[in-house]
């Protein structure tokens, strides 16, 4: 056995033990170290960089480390093997994806705004904002040696007279909590309960003297991030919001790396445990405490998710996903609890998902497009959906249509070098001086953060930057010579946004040559996929009305950049609306509306789903568009203007 | 720290460390040692005598103990703390209740014949023999690219064919597996379902060439013992056969002692984990493992146990049921399922609970009603369940009343120095020659076995012949002297029915004044309950027309000394009829019957419940059959005349 240290600069350490031959990444993973590992450990991204600070590993060397780094100990954690006592250094930048749990303050006007606009918005459509979940209050007579009537039977019978309803369901948990409340409160008590045409489920019972919340949880669970609110069912109103990194991060940045890890022995309850007790579950446990609601009186809850994401919550085996002919084990589920997957709220709440349309287009479009609102007008709208993958719903109140594109972890940061989540230390907007090729920017967090790297938003600003001063050229290479510019020895290209001295890292933060080359791709998928799809309905792009974007890449996306490099179709900048995550104000909806969730498996059942891989155009229109802005400069008039 | 050594008659040991002032049995339990303990542990009941074999504890003197057992190493364990290393003997009469779980030959014919004909004279009445339960055999198409409709919508659709119903719930136990039986079975599977007018619930799924048993468990949960079966819901037929001690037990031998168990800290999750994880889930495997069928294949479970005992089995606080106005917490419960307490079958099968009626009249006794067919008869029955506490049922076609007295554990073998239950090593039947007053004794077990204990059946036939053969006098004292009579220095009187050498103990097998006058006191309760109640009716005992026994007293029961003791009423002895343990075959025909579930629960609605306390003339009853046969000699007219 050998011991390996892990120190990372904030001067902390973890110490692991480990064998000879064992793998460095999976003995950080088993110390819960947090190192980012998007492909999953095959040395294909070259995040998991980590720096040997005594002692040695047996470690392979990669094109992602140069020889200079490889002297100054840079290794990677998921290419090195234990030969002996270690210690490295982890980066920050190395857990830039890491769980950084954070709950919202709600002081801030702006976190909720979101929410009461989209409801607004819906209720003018003539949707109502309630569901069937009640505080009755009841005060029965106190059994005596006249009135031997149980207390079941004695509950039931004052909700009856309540509400006629012929089956009233009285659950474990509350049988169980029952003669002990009904004589403390005297007999005096409030319940929760469900009311639906055909029966009535007791939730909770508590005596009447005590206030009593109705708690929801909506989540929206991200390939990369995970956004909660807990919320008064009752009134509507968000009582915490919070969000963290998924936690299956550490087994691939994508759906796809993720889906295989699952098929490892084990693998379906390890993906499932990453997103719900390690993410989900502590997250419910911040919020529940900062607002001081016990967990047990969150009554319903509702996920919004991609279809793979919602599979793997569920624990269900995803690799039919993966595979032709591609198909999801469900759309729609009628009949799961917290218990079932053991989501850390009332036992006999239940689970509500967007539906689901397809293997690639989930509920997160679907509760999305509820909030886009394309549904209700007669123009012609584009939603898109900017997360790991990328999702389009084109339509109006008169048809839907949904596709999806593999854009890869590139918007939040992943495939990118010094790519990172929009969290403190990202660079989240970028100008360049197109003299001096100095670059100003803005990074998230207290003022005097230092920059750590570079989030989907900072990404675009930079590239097109780089690009409208000419510092790269269409194909993304770098044509001018600058101290900022560089060229390793094969000649590679790379831009320093910030040298390592200005850096919150041990490292540059910079933009390379190949993370150039990963964006555009991931741009050149989302475009490609808007041209194919309105090319389908025999729809040109000047033909849309209004474009919405939403997604995690954050509220700063710089909508002009964006159609700079070619990623946006080149209309008129006042078409575009940022929405914010519509996934999650599409969960909160449907978790404060019954009819809002109606509303949204109407969508889903009338949305059509093209699957772009069938469609013959789909790789001609994506070559097209792997350059800045596009090959076809006609497409981009304005651009080229400028 | 102390070693205290369990030694036991078959040469095994068990070792266990304990502190100073430990109490011994205590020790044992925590050491799973069965040591039997009615009182509880608090010196009452003189069972848990151990032989000290080496080293010392610090134990009290008391009436249990004579001068010489003492000097002889015998100690009660309750009594007893640690203070050295210690070795005790712990005799097997010191744990005649303990859980010795049977899995029941069912070759013998004997064995199913009570629930055959139960079922045939409850089918003569009209009530169907069906259930909600159904195995469906599906065939869809399987999915392709242009067919991608999910598993969970194409499993719904294909049951919707089926049969038209409006709402089908596949549960996340059904979600998880289905993508994979799809698969492997080339989307030709056989559901388990329970169809109900409104909906359709999926137990389960498998592939179409599995032969798939529909399992059902009916389980007895009397105060000490409980029973089992396992039936094949599709037919009726009994799969296995099971009973074993009641885990409880240790926590007191009645009801009362047990409740008072559960109000200290923790105490009803551990009632609650005696009987389930300690008794009938063990109950459960033994049964499957020997007739290969997985647990998860047992879909519903019904319940039949006296009120406290239900309450305990649901880890509801049964605490109301002592005190005044003795309320139960419910008659009947809706909505509780398999993994809501935690019974190791199927997670969503359904428990069913035979409906109690009273504080004292629990379920055990609708169901036992329902297999009297007092209810189809036009003439006035008496039913009898003789169990811990004891229950009768009076009435036909028109009415019914009911209640319960308090017997003690006397006729199971509690409260009685060489009482044990119907298990090996039991006397079971006796027959004392008036001459030379030598018994002849049946014990229960192999042929060859020795007499370790008396149980119910083999403590009335003692007492009838010592009554009859003049050895004792009404009163229960010894009258008569001999080689087997025996008077101890306080002049209490014994008879020896099987000397230390003879007997498989390591102690003589007798029955003394104290027993007797506990069994008076047992068997007085239940001729008084009687009397009480047919008197508040306006009825004499010579108008019964037919006598039902029922209860774990042993199809051995001679009800001639039964009748000659005073405990039954001194009816023609053709009108008595032993029907077994009717609260399994109740819940045996609760569980595969719907019409018969529903017959119960009208029977319980419809059936009046006599609190005896309440009742003036009850005590004078009381203490008038506290005599053998009675103080009113009159009322055994022909026990007299023999």
């Amino acid at each position: 056995m050998f011991k390996v240290t892990f120190a990372f600069e904030d001067g902390s350490k973890v110490e692991a033990f480990a064998n000879a031959g064992d793998n460095l990444l999976e003995v950080a993973r088993g110390a819960n170290v947090a190192i980012d590992a998007p492909c999953s450990g095959n040395g294909a991204c070259g995040k998991c960089r980590v720096q040997l600070k005594g002692g040695e590993v047996d470690s392979k060397k990669t094109l992602h480390i140069s020889d200079e780094e490889f002297e100054k100990g840079w290794r990677l954690a998921c290419m090195s093997k234990i030969s002996a006592d270690v210690e490295v250094l982890v980066p920050d930048i190395a857990s830039a994806y890491k769980s950084r749990m954070k709950v919202a303050d709600l002081s801030s006007k702006e976190e909720i705004a979101i929410f009461e606009k989209a409801k607004s918005q819906i209720e003018e459509t003539g949707i109502q904002f309630r569901n069937s979940l009640e505080v009755v209050e009841l005060q029965m007579a106190e059994p005596s040696l006249d009135d031997t009537m149980p207390d079941v039977e004695r509950l039931t019978r004052a909700l009856r007279k309540f509400m006629n309803l012929n089956r009233i369901r009285v659950p474990y948990a509350v049988l169980r909590k029952l003669p002990d409340v009904l004589r403390a409160s005297k007999f005096s008590v409030k319940c929760v309960v469900r009311v639906t045409p055909n029966d009535m489920f007791v939730y909770d019972i508590f005596d009447s003297k005590e206030d009593v919340i109705m708690g929801g949880l909506a989540v929206d669970i991200g390939t990369t991030t995970v956004s909660a609110v807990i919320i008064n069912m009752a009134t509507g109103e968000i009582l915490a919001k919070s969000s963290s990194g998924n936690g299956q991060i550490r087994y691939g940045a994508d759906v796809i790396n993720r889906i295989i890890e699952t098929t490892k022995p084990g693998g379906i309850k390890k993906l499932q445990d990453a997103v719900i007790k390690e993410t989900i579950n502590p997250m419910i446990h911040e919020m529940c405490r900062s607002i001081h609601l016990p967990e047990n009186q969150i009554y319903r809850m509702c996920v919004a998710s991609n279809t793979t994401m919602n599979h793997l919550f569920a624990g269900i085996n995803a690799d039919y996903l993966r595979t032709e002919p591609y198909i999801p084990a469900f759309f729609k589920t009628n009949s799961m609890f917290a218990s079932d997957v053991g989501i850390e709220i009332n036992k006999d709440a239940h689970i509500i998902m967007a539906p689901n349309i397809g293997s690639y287009v989930g509920g997160d479009i679907t509760a999305g497009a509820l909030v886009s609102m394309i549904w209700n007008r007669p123009e012609f709208s584009l939603f898109i959906d900017l997360g790991t993958n990328g999702e389009l719903v084109f339509g109006n109140s008169d048809f839907m249509m949904s596709c999806a594109c593999s854009a890869g972890p590139a918007f939040e940061g992943g495939d990118i070098s010094c790519g990172m989540r929009a969290t403190d230390g990202a660079i989240e907007a970028c100008t360049i001086d197109k003299e001096t090729m100095e670059p100003t920017y803005k990074i998230v967090g207290e003022p005097g953060t230092k920059p750590v790297g570079l989030c989907g938003s900072g990404i675009i600003d930079v590239i097109s930057e780089l690009y409208m001063t000419g510092i790269i050229n269409p194909k993304g290479k770098f044509v001018r010579e600058g101290k900022r510019i560089r060229h390793d020895h094969y000649g590679m290209g790379s831009y320093v946004i910030a040298f390592e001295e200005e850096a919150g890292s041990s490292k540059d933060v910079e933009i390379t040559e190949v993370d150039i080359d990963n964006f555009i791709r991931a741009k050149g998928a989302i475009f490609s996929a808007i041209r194919t799809m309105l090319s389908s309905l025999d729809f040109d792009v000047s033909m849309i009305d209004d474009v919405y974007v939403a997604g995690g890449i954050g509220s700063g996306i710089n909508m002009q950049n964006a159609v700079n490099i070619g990623m946006f179709p080149d209309v008129p900048l006042e078409k575009f609306h940022y929405i914010g995550n519509s996934s999650l104000t599409g969960a909160y909806l449907m978790l404060y509306s019954t009819e809002a969730e109606k509303k949204t498996y109407d969508l889903a059942a009338n949305m059509t789903y093209m699957e772009l891989s069938t469609v013959p155009t789909y790789m001609d229109e994506f070559v097209g568009a792997c350059f800045i802005p596009h090959t076809d400069a006609s497409m981009f008039p304005n651009v080229h203007q400028r």
